[in-house]
């Protein structure tokens, strides 16, 4: 495994028969202004429109469902190549598959031949569901900050309905990672009855008070920009200083000190000596994450990275329990599988173990392995080889 | 010991015998115009003002000196209370003692009665030393971003030369913490036939590439805002919100993630009841965090900033050995004690180890002392009681 990656990666052309090939997003739209959704923190909301990819056969007794949730500023494409990756902010999905191509499709852990796959954009997000950038049908202007503070738990509750429009009333697994592992955890929490197995990775049932005060920072920078005007900067220029700021800082906490080292180190930017400037690039990681936040901002809506990350601050699972996190634990009826990874500081290991502890005080089915890895909390999607391995045994057995 | 720090920290009234009683900040103006101070990243500085502070008396034989230097924001005020602080951007002197207070004064661990103490502001700062608020002797206007850029070897010649004009050869100690444990080693390297003892406090040879990161995180945030002007602002608004941004994420460094959970959690600030709002304050860590912004922004200067976070980046001590550690420490004649904190993640052990493992290979006189704290960086001026037994019984023997 180089420090740039496991080097075996399989990335599938659309013609590839390990390829789920050219995918088309699905939307649907749920409630109508008379009888909005009336949301966990209070706010009302309609219409709702979801916007979702679906992979596989849904079998006859419907029982071979797998929901995969995404990261904070993921989307629906999971999966194969955007058959249309023209719609607003999603270049970045040209020449480039599903953002978990390598786990998902024909012959793949998540295997698409046996499994109807179903990955939906979460409500807040600026990929297809409804989100701070969709027009407020009040005002016929975007919402902005007018959109209302969603949850963890109203994705989840979004989650389930969708899949109930699609006759779905067993889940087979819930999948998901990061704040994705949190959905997962919320669906299985909902609805037990539903939910088989789930599948938590590089995630806790909630952050911790620095993930609280890295997001308070990040949103700092987005609120304080100039162009941010209130959340009202679609008809001109969008906050996008203040949101590179927010993600070359999440961006940190994604990697590790030690792959920073690795890939890095103190390297200087395409010199032999420095320049000696206060202000400009000096350093091989500056220039990292400065592309890093560049990229970014081409293709993430400032306002919905306020919602979204104040979504994953205000979820605690232990609230199912009343604060106690073995009742809460106790209400799960999926056998559960919970993966860290040893250099993950957003959301350490010992944070997750506290939720599998739980699981066992509650006398819960949990396995657990934490995999030691230098990829910190971006190594769910770096260590592609041991989390294959590990899924494609789960969903066997 | 409470989660809010120790509760016996000594802080001693102007008049209490331990006390140093009322200072008052020294100047030395060094270079002229026609010879300037030739810096080490290649720019000119003319005239060159040196803040500084000294307690104690230098004795006949001038062998009791000790030089102690301050951290990235710190200032010449160590010990004793302010008897002006009314210069710009020193109000946060006004009724609090100097920022080591507790390790300083008769009878304290660097007893007065017995040592010659001095500290310095360093140039590039805001507290004094020619830096990029002071006037431009060509231009009549403050220097902004055409100040030049200065490094900690600088910091340690000018320290150097004050030494010298106060006619003092022979170092008793230098000690430093953070980037001043930096300079601490730069001028026992610099200089070893000067210095007899070295104390180095949660500090290494050099920052990691992390460190670099959050830094040019923290100099994005103050370019990218509004008021910057090309760091000519001085006439106007200064950047704040950028540099309170700066100092928000530099905050979170400081601490540790278990310091912050010990002290803030996940508690919501004044309330029993999330207001679910996407840009307000929820939480105690963000009412903290803004608190820490704001206060700061009121004493320290934005360009300032950039410029001392600078020398933090470049400085790497393993230059003396052109980039061999064990060759830089083969220079150093001091008997040193390096301290690190358990919990601190800016200047983790692991990276003040390699330092010392250094010395051992060189065959130099090192103590090394790892405390476990859960203070995160900041334990070095809050775990006071260790390390004034520490310095005291290094200083003694």
């Amino acid at each position: 495994m180089s420090v740039d990656g496991p080097s075996n990666r399989p990335v599938h052309g659309p013609e590839h028969p390990q390829s789920v090939g050219y995918t088309r997003a699905e939307k649907i739209v749920l409630f109508d202004p008379d009888s909005p959704l009336k949301l966990e923190a209070g706010g009302l909301l309609a219409p709702v429109e979801i916007e979702y990819e679906s992979y596989g056969q849904l079998s006859a007794a419907k029982d071979n469902a797998i929901v995969v949730c995404h990261a904070l500023t993921g989307d629906a494409h999971l999966a194969g190549w955007d058959s249309d990756p023209s719609g607003p902010l999603r270049d970045y999905r040209k020449n480039k598959p599903g953002w978990w191509d390598e786990l998902v499709g024909p012959g793949k852990p998540i295997d698409t031949r046996r499994f109807f796959v179903v990955c939906a954009n979460v409500i807040g997000s600026c990929y297809g569901s409804t989100g701070p950038m969709s027009l407020n049908p009040v005002t016929g202007r975007p919402y902005g900050l007018t959109f209302p503070v969603v949850t963890v738990g109203d994705w989840a509750r979004l989650q389930l309905m969708l899949l109930d429009r699609l006759g779905i009333a067993s889940l087979y697994a819930v999948v998901g990672g990061s704040v994705g592992g949190q959905q997962a955890l919320e669906i299985a929490l909902s609805r037990p009855e539903m939910v088989r197995r789930l599948i938590i990775l590089s995630a806790a049932y909630r952050i911790t008070a620095q993930g609280l005060g890295f997001n308070s920072v990040a949103r700092h920078s987005i609120i304080n920009d100039p162009n941010f005007n209130g959340g009202d900067y679609y008809d001109g220029s969008p906050p996008l200083m203040g949101l590179a700021a927010a993600r070359m800082l999440a961006h940190i906490t994604y990697l590790s000190e030690e792959s920073m080292g690795h890939k890095f180190g103190r390297r200087l930017q395409d010199k032999s000596a420095p320049d000696f400037t206060p202000t400009g690039v000096e350093f091989e990681v500056e220039s990292y994450l400065r592309h890093q936040g560049e990229s970014f901002v081409r293709r993430y809506d400032a306002n919905s990275y306020l919602y979204i990350t104040r979504s994953m601050d205000y979820y605690d699972a232990s609230a199912w329990g009343d604060g106690d996190l073995v009742r809460a634990a106790a209400l799960i009826k999926a056998r559960s599988l919970v993966v860290s990874f040893s250099s993950d500081w957003l959301f350490p290991p010992e944070l997750c173990r506290e939720f599998v502890q739980a699981m066992c005080r509650a006398g819960r089915s949990v396995t657990y392995v934490d995999i030691p890895s230098h990829y910190g909390h971006d190594a769910f999607l770096v260590e592609t080889e041991t989390v294959s391995r590990l899924i494609d045994s789960f969903l066997r057995h």
